[in-house]
Formats: structure tokens, sequence, C-alpha cells
């Protein structure tokens, strides 16, 4: 199959390379800025249309971050009857219902596995099992780069220092902003939830607190009584009551979320079938999000892809539950986590520990 | 769909019951031993030609366990041109190659999630990540009734107590030879093994020991040492030279693996591209192994399930490996285990303990 590539950053010339060594896909034209001109040579396309108006190309993938222009591009290409594979977050989070009406009714495919988790295949997952199961609770660490730095801090590093040590070994942007606050898990804790309770999730009734605050005495703080801090997202839907939450929060160190280290993610959900599902890998890194980009076109090439979403269902946005559901249930009842001292902690940052 | 179900047990009833809540599917005959017939009344059929011949069947599910009958009724189903979802690991194991030809030659799926890792995806997902990923290593506690039975004897329970336990919790046949000395781990390491290396692997080449010798006693001794007793497989491939094995396995307390209890599993995939993906869930239980079988007929509904294994390459078995390769590297280099007390277990039992 033809590929045109939207983004030729870390992603995109992975993506690129990954390609070449397999004969089932040939990268035939790649849209960047000027910049990038000299390196692609001929494959090089300054105007975005080239490609999604070019009749032999198949697969147009987007790895080009940010909302806007993927956002025209990727409406352009669906409506130009060519499949999508994106890794853009902010894009599918923003407006994955419209993309999805569009791959539907021009009947091709809109395929966004990279988007949540990096090298993780928990949305083509995720949307198997919610055939099966009522899902109406998700949740975990799904940002490498803060993950990373929690890491860091945890084995004695200052926040700057883990900073820049996640940037220098390329999990953190020039500009953390959006991992730090905490936008980039709100993103794909709503894409998951988009999913799994069958709506659009607007991503602007998430909240979330940021991990700017945490100082390493903190950590050591905590550590002593047995906890760690990690940085956690949470959705739980109670009868189409929706409550979304990224915050830092204490976990006691036996337990499995505490045990996530640097760059990996681990996603659990909660089915009534299956009961909890836990799924660990790599979250960030140009291997693992090409490769879930690749298995996507794989899905594509194979026609075997999901076909369409309901995303149909109304949810109302709670601040609060009842505090006895409003949890993380970890595993086995024997893993909850009750904790009594959590004032003495209030006054440096917001974490919340997890209650019983 | 219409579907005929092979085998009315703890898994078969619930599929029956999981199955009438959803309108996609229909169980329109139930094949078992005379026994059940006045509990299934007008679905019983004493012959399984009734099924397999029935041209208004879609779907044949067989859920009975053993090899010799549901050998002869799936490749029947098959050559019948119907769609065939099992959850029987052992003609899986034994048959997996010729399934896989018979499905293809008649154009209809042979699925088969549920003979691995009870409610988790790990069949599906494996068939799609090898489309991407070299996976030359896989390992984890795939046996939830023995998994559950050390977790017991973890807690204080003495070996036929947590036996009796597993029993009486639905965990553990009336006879649990094949969870206790390793064959039904070395029946899904080999499955896992044949997707991820396009080859047919030959049972009786796995090693495999049993973990009946091990004692209370033996267990309190390796906690204070900080290690923890599971019942781990591993298969390694290194340029087509294969090894399996099944053992009992003295792991540190802060791997993910000892984190494992009761009748969860954990299976992990080491890919060239992923890296390490973990997969944890329930391994047993009529509810997430019925919900597995579901899925599958899911696929087969929605026509995107896997389009056929290549299972052509030969792979030599060898016993050993060097040292420096034989191993389970978990998460990080870090958690790699070294132990040089070893000799001091050895008379207990074989037990092998993690070296790095």
């Amino acid at each position: 199959m033809k590929i045109g590539l939207c983004g030729y950053g870390v992603i995109g010339s992975k993506v690129k390379e990954l390609t070449c060594i397999k004969n089932d896909f040939e990268v035939v034209k790649v849209f960047d800025k000027p910049i990038k001109k000299e390196e692609l040579k001929d494959l090089y396309v300054s105007d975005y249309k080239d490609i999604t108006n070019d009749p032999t190309i198949d697969i147009v993938v987007e790895a080009m971050g940010g909302d806007e222009l993927p956002y025209i591009i990727i409406k352009d290409a669906l409506q130009n009857k060519k499949s999508v594979v994106t890794s853009n977050k902010e894009v599918v989070s923003l407006h994955l219902n419209e993309f999805n009406e569009l791959a539907k009714n021009n009947n091709v495919y809109f395929m966004f596995e990279a988007s949540v988790g990096g090298g993780i295949p928990i949305i083509n997952t995720l949307i198997q099992n919610q055939l099966v199961n009522n899902i109406n609770h998700i949740y975990g660490i799904i940002n490498g780069t803060t993950n990373y730095i929690l890491t860091k801090m945890e084995e004695g590093k200052s926040f700057d220092e883990a900073l820049i040590n996640a940037q220098k070994n390329g999990f953190a942007e020039s500009d953390p902003t959006s991992d730090l606050e905490g936008l980039d898990m709100v993103r794909k804790i709503s894409i998951l939830s988009d999913i799994a309770y069958h709506t659009f999730i607007n991503v602007s009734k998430v909240n979330h607190k940021g991990i700017t605050k945490i100082t390493k005495e903190v950590i050591d703080s905590f550590n002593k009584d047995g906890y760690i801090i990690k940085y956690i997202c949470e959705s739980i839907n109670k009868n189409n009551n929706v409550l979304l939450n990224v915050e830092p929060i204490c976990i006691k160190k036996d337990n499995l979320l505490s045990n996530i280290h640097n760059e990996y993610n681990c996603i659990v959900l909660n089915g009534d079938n299956t009961g909890l599902l836990s799924f660990i890998g790599k979250g960030a890194g140009d291997f693992p999000t090409s490769s879930a980009i690749i298995s996507d076109m794989y899905y594509i090439l194979n026609n075997n892809g999901y076909k369409y979403l309901n995303l149909n269902n109304q949810v109302n946005y709670i601040d609060n539950m009842n505090d006895n559901e409003y949890l993380v249930y970890i595993e086995e009842d024997k893993k909850i986590i009750k904790v009594n001292n959590i004032e003495k902690y209030n006054n440096y940052f917001s974490a919340r520990i997890f209650r019983g």
C-alpha cells in the first residue's frame, strides 16, 4: 500500500524507516515544513493537498502533533476516501466523533492506536473488549514523560534535574507544559472513555492538577511512610454520571502502579465479565509509537480493523462521587489504601491519597 | 448468528447465558453427554454431526476439553465451512497447524483466544503484534490453578489445603494433574510460541517440572530471603534455536511477577520495536473465559478476525542456552536477579533461580 506521511519528526521519520524494511508499505510522499526538504529530496511535498488529493495514496499517516492543521488534513483525507492513521492524541480527543462519522460515510478506516499508550495495544483491544464487557472504570499511568520524571525524583534527582534528564533522553518535549500540567493525560483518558462509554467526552470537563509543585522533600517524606507518588488518570462511569480526573496520588509500595517505572505506562480496565485487565509497556519513544502506527496500517492492509464506534451516548459530568465509590481499587481488596495523615501533606501539593 | 455449542460444562453454560443477553448471537443446538438432556430440553443433541452438518449454523463453539472428540468435531466443522471458536488449549496445541490450514482452505475462521490466559486478550493481540515485531522471548504465569495454590501457600496454607481451596472455588479441576505437573502451561506456551515464531511447536519438546514437591517450609525459607516462588513458563527463540521451559522459579519480591496473585495471570512479550509488553488479568473462571469466546464470535460476526497464520518455520529444540542469555529479564536491568545461595534449596525441589 502507498503511504502519504504528514509530519517528519521523531515519530514520522521512524515510521518511514520501519516501513522501508517491510514489503507491504511504501512511503511515497512526505509533507512537513520546508526545513525538511533537503533531507527528504523527491519525497518532499510542501502542500498537504499533494497527499490528500493523490489518487495513488491509500493511507495518510498523520504524525505532526497539534490540533489545527492536523484536523484539516485528516478531514480532507477522509473526505477523499483515504484511510487515516494518527498518533495525535490532541486532535483525536477533540474530533474523534467527527472523524468516526467521516470514516463511516466514506467507507474507509480511521485508526488511532498510537495516540494512547505508545506501544501498548490498548485502543484496538478496548474497542474489541467493549463489545463483550460493560467497562465502568479505567485508570492508570499513561504519560511517559511525567512517570520518567517522578521515577528519577524517587531515585534522588531534583525536579529540574529529572526534567532535563527526560528531555535529554527524548522522553520530554522542549515545551513540556502539556505533560506536566496533565493535559496529555486528560486527552488520553478522554479517548479511552469515549470508546468504553460510547460517548464523546468534552476534554474541558476533565479535572486535572499538575506535578510541578512536587518536591524531592515531599517524595522522601511519603516514601518513609511506605508510599510512592504517581501521576494517575482515572475515569469512572456510574449510570452515565461520569467523573474524570488527572492528579498526582500516593500509592502503597506493593501496588502494581507503584512498580511502573520510567517511560513505562500501565492502563487498567475493569470489565464486568473479564474483571481487571492491566496492560503495561513503553508509553513513549519512537520505536513503540511507530510500531503502533504500523500495526494500524496492517489492520487496514488486511481489512480487519474495527468497524466504527458508537459515540452517541450522552453523559453527565460530575466532580464528586460518594466517597466509598470514588477510589482506585487495585487488584484485590487488601490493596486498597487508607491513609489517615493526608492533612500532613496537603500544604505541599494537591495530591489525593487512595481511599478505601 | 446461529451458534452450535459443543460442551455444556462451566464454560459452555456461561457462553449460553451471556449470549442470551446479546441480540447478535443465538445458541440453537448444544451437544453434550445424555446427562445434560433434561436441562437443555429442545436444544440438546446427542450427535455432534447434528451441529457440524446443520446448514443454518454459522459458528461451532467447542468448550469440551480433551483431545480426541474435540479434534474430530473441529475438523468436521471446518470442513463443513463453519467457523470454529474454542477454549481448548490441548486440542489447539496439538493440531493448530491442521486447523489453520483447514480454516484457510474453507475460507472460515478458526479462533482460539480463550485457550490461553482466560480473559486476557493475548492471542489476537500477539497475532497482530508479530506483524510488526520480531518476538524472541515470551514468559509469564499462565496457569490460574497453580498460581492460586502458591498464593494460598504464601498466605500460610499447606499444599493440600491450598489445593482443596482451589477446587472449592472452581479454580482447580477434580483431577488437577495437568495443572500441577505443568502440562497446561506447556500447551499454552507452545501456542504462544507457534504464533510468535511462525512455527508449530512439538509439545513433547517442552521441558517441564511440577510444583507438587514444594512445601510450606520451602516457601517460608525463600520468603525470609526476599523471594517468592512462582510457577513460570518461558520461551526463547535465538535464530530458530528454541528453548521452552515450565518450572517453579524464585523471584524477588519487588518483581512484577511476584505481585501476580491468586487466579491472575501475567504474560510478557518482548518485541524488537515495542520492547516488553505485559498483560495481566484473570486467567481462569467462567466469566473471563466465556467473555474471550464471545469476543472471538464478534470477530467472526464483524468479519475482522485474523487471516490465517504462517506456521511453516522450522526450529531446533535445545535444552540449554548460554547462561547469560538464558534468563528471565523483567522490566529493567536492575530487576534481574542474582542469587548465590541456590545450592541451599536444591535439595528441596527443582526450582531454578533467575540469573543475571
